[in-house]
């Protein structure tokens, strides 16, 4: 783990993606490591923390995660835009050395192993719940719980994102489509 | 309907909430209407575009939801931050004139009449799925079609948010926690 990471009290934990950031997930299995741009992703409860996840079908990390059960969502910075668009550009399935094209870095989560992306501001551990079953096939919705959380205490700290105390870079993406992104910006009075 | 707003295309209408935005969720029902506020929603699918939105059991949304079978996501700017903390302040439950007090304005949506929220710079009007079944109950989520939107043309046009190119104040907004926002900030070059 690098040292600006804290870990984040799992009640805060749905604090890392209320506010809508494009999310990297993460995932491993049977020797293979993944990692996918999602802008569909939100928190599903705040304690115990759980999240929501579109996964499509025809992605790698959808078979990983699917047999190994865990996934991680990471949030990634203005700085990572040009990561986050070269993940989300081609697929795992096809480019067995994606995260390597990519520039990608992954450190194991303590608990189940999945990767967490180096580099990110935050990340959250998490493991599927049981009614991912009947909206997976349907809809490639995937509902996961919190484990353990991290996050970057350059701009968040004490339960809150601080993004106006750091420099720009470690702002998080928004996606518009396209590989076009918005920061997320000034807080509003 | 105002005339800032155009129709957009259902194969564009996710883009509405790509980037992360909080929504206003506006349902009625026997003559009730209610609006309250949701950081936790997402696009769901491209075409047909689906969304998915987390709707608390406490809420009279909910009842008027479960109801009705429809909903519309409204996307506020910061200048409706005010209005979009009044209306996550209080519950239409214990607050029959909610609206009233909360200074909301809303127009019936041609197809179903559910009430979309004036001042906004989106509105997607949405009919519940049938998988809603499996996840209402057990994860307070509902997953529903869009089968109409509409954006001020002033920040959205041609498929694409243009935030920059009009007046802060119509930015759409990103929930923290508490009522604090984030602004839809700058494009990532």
């Amino acid at each position: 783990m690098s040292a600006l990471l804290e870990p984040v009290a799992l009640q805060h934990a749905y604090r890392l993606l209320n506010h809508g950031p494009t999310v990297l997930v993460g995932s491993a299995h049977g020797g293979r490591v993944n990692v996918m741009a999602a802008a569909w992703a939100m928190p599903l409860d705040f304690e115990p923390p759980k999240v929501a996840v579109v996964i499509d079908k025809a992605t790698l990390t959808r078979e990983l995660v699917q047999a190994s059960g865990v996934l991680s969502l990471n949030v990634p910075t203005v700085a990572q835009a040009g990561l986050t668009r070269a993940v989300g550009g081609i697929s795992g399935k096809t480019h067995a050395d994606k995260l390597a094209r990519c520039a990608v870095q992954t450190l194991p989560a303590p608990q189940t192993g999945v990767p967490l992306v180096q580099g990110c501001v935050a990340h959250l551990e998490c493991r599927l719940l049981p009614a991912t079953a009947h909206v997976a096939e349907p809809h490639d919705l995937f509902l996961a719980e919190v484990i353990a959380a991290w996050a970057d205490a350059r701009v968040f700290s004490q339960g809150r994102w601080h993004f106006e105390a750091a420099p720009d870079a470690l702002r998080s993406l928004h996606h518009v489509a396209g590989g076009h992104f918005y920061a997320t910006g000034a807080a509003v009075p």
